[in-house]
């Protein structure tokens, strides 16, 4: 079957590890992988240009992890990490002081930047540089566009029209901050009043992507920030068409359990649109299929097991599962449980 | 006093670090530097873009010497190096597998880079590199403009005019080597036919380059190679006027002793272009000012002392001193001999 999996960078990581954990088990092909096809649409808003390199943080937490790469304690970036160059790039003051790339990701970007540099769109770079890996998942940027995410946040507006589409990050006095420097740096403390992405009228999804929500036997939401990954996927122009259009069920799985993120910080951004951190609220905010919302189906945890009713009464068929991914194990499971719910 | 320096990469770097020990100890500013003022026009066609980073290797010979952190038994890069990066970038299929980046080199070409693409010239983003050490000499590269040597060998031709302007460094079947792929890659062992820079006719000395030789008191031509260093520093358009028109007399010192290059493979270069690699057929080649060539005077090692005398009846007079650089102090003594021939 053709699994659609629609992500941000580390809960979508951890939830297609156990679709592929999955896929193996259920549908093995015989030589270790699987006849299942899954593909994952991710998130680009996070995005950035930084000291040279073109830095796309959720492609590569998920590339990292299906390449059992990742570093499981601190929870991103590479296992064995080191930090020589930027070490050496804080001596010559350049970059951000407070975003620290590792070595060996910088290996990624600089492959990647090099790849753009010679033409390559980021779909093709993506796919070059996966190819390094057995990840038994295909990685699709939901668009080539660069669309960086950027936060309204107090003190700053949105006077400077120009910074919003020349592609330098947009950031300084008056204008929103790119949302890594709110983010990593700020640790989205600041209140966000909103969000805006550059340039993204223009954007197209990237080739494949429509494709894939298409031949989707089953489309999957993964429990990602629902605001800054999710949204921002959706946001992309001819996204939401191609779901509303696909034939396959749109299966969602909660990224909150009893009112509280299970990591980042997408409470912070929640608030910023008006919605409650809440399994339910979440559901209600992406809204029922059949009224013209995005999902068929919507999976949460057992201790928000109440808000099953309400959220089935807003038309969104409602399965309550052990949301948390605490090893590939309990991820496989879920990834079957979100399947299930879909040929229900 | 000002002493200009023309020079290339490793063995400019050790003649830069004698001359500055020698001005530190015979015109000392009371402070541990000097009252001198010394500058290096450092040749660029060495440089390339490369995996997306814009490299320098006579800039940071220098640098790295001038700071003290350079490698001095490699004789190359910097000490205490690492080389985490390449390792990935080798693994994503991307640069060139036989020029190694260190780590902390991949840090100083990022920083350029970095400058560089948010518009900088490469003058000022050297400026602004070099600025993290005490280097007592400032380094200038000979010009801004992209002037890439090429090399043309056998089974090579210029028939893609093209692949010489575009900047993509123009290697591939029937156009001229990359000087760092015959150089580093093939180690200078394929017969070069010649040498070209890319758009030179274009160049123009970078700023600061045509004052440090009208203002210098002494120019010395460092023992570097007399080709794609020196000779790349000459080919600038306006460098020869400069230097022709300079007050201050300039002295060479010679990267030949005994018929052998001290350190690199000159002699490669040399015979591409029908130069006997001698003391004297260098000085030859340089020719006298007097006769509309470059030197007024030449420092030739005691092994040479026998073509002391037909240099001279060239017109270029003629020192016979130690050469060889074992370390600061004779380095120091050769840079006094040069200054001292200058005086007389």
């Amino acid at each position: 079957m053709q699994i659609t999996v629609l992500s941000g960078g580390v809960g979508g990581a951890r939830f297609l590890r156990g679709v592929r954990a999955w896929a193996r088990e259920v549908h093995p092909d015989g030589a270790g992988g699987t006849t299942d096809t899954i593909t994952a649409i991710v998130n680009t808003g996070d995005d950035m240009w930084l000291t040279g390199l073109r830095i796309t943080p959720d492609l590569d937490s998920i590339m990292y992890t299906l390449a059992g790469a990742n570093d499981e304690v601190r929870g991103w970036g590479r296992v064995g990490e080191t930090e020589r160059v930027s070490g050496e790039l804080r001596a010559y003051g350049v970059g951000w002081p407070w975003f620290t790339l590792g070595d060996l990701d910088i290996g990624t970007h600089l492959a990647r930047s090099s790849f753009l540099r010679e033409g390559m769109t980021l779909s093709e770079a993506t796919q070059r540089i996966t190819a390094r890996w057995d990840l038994g998942v295909t990685l699709l940027p939901v668009t080539d566009s660069e669309v960086e995410t950027l936060v309204l946040v107090d003190g700053h507006s949105l006077v400077d029209g120009d910074s919003l589409v020349d592609g330098d990050n947009g950031i300084g006095e008056g204008t929103p901050l790119h949302f890594q420097e709110w983010w990593t740096r700020h640790r989205a403390a600041i209140p966000a009043r909103g969000f805006v992405q550059n340039n993204v009228e223009q954007a197209v999804p990237a080739p494949g992507v429509v494709e894939a929500i298409a031949a989707a036997d089953v489309v999957l939401v993964a429990p990602s920030n629902p605001v800054v990954s999710i949204g921002t996927v959706l946001g992309i122009p001819g996204i939401r068409e191609a779901l509303a259009g696909a034939s396959a069920p749109i299966i969602g799985i909660s990224p909150i359990i009893n009112g509280s993120v299970v990591r980042g910080m997408a409470d912070a951004c929640l608030s910023a649109i008006g919605v409650e951190t809440s399994a339910q609220a979440v559901a209600e905010h992406y809204g029922s299929r059949s009224a013209g919302g995005l999902l068929d189906a919507w999976l949460i945890d057992e201790v928000d097991a109440p808000a099953a009713s309400p959220i089935e009464a807003a038309g969104i068929a409602t399965s309550v599962v052990p949301l948390w991914m605490r090893d590939v194990p309990t991820s496989a499971a879920l990834a079957g449980a979100a399947i299930a719910a879909a040929t229900r």
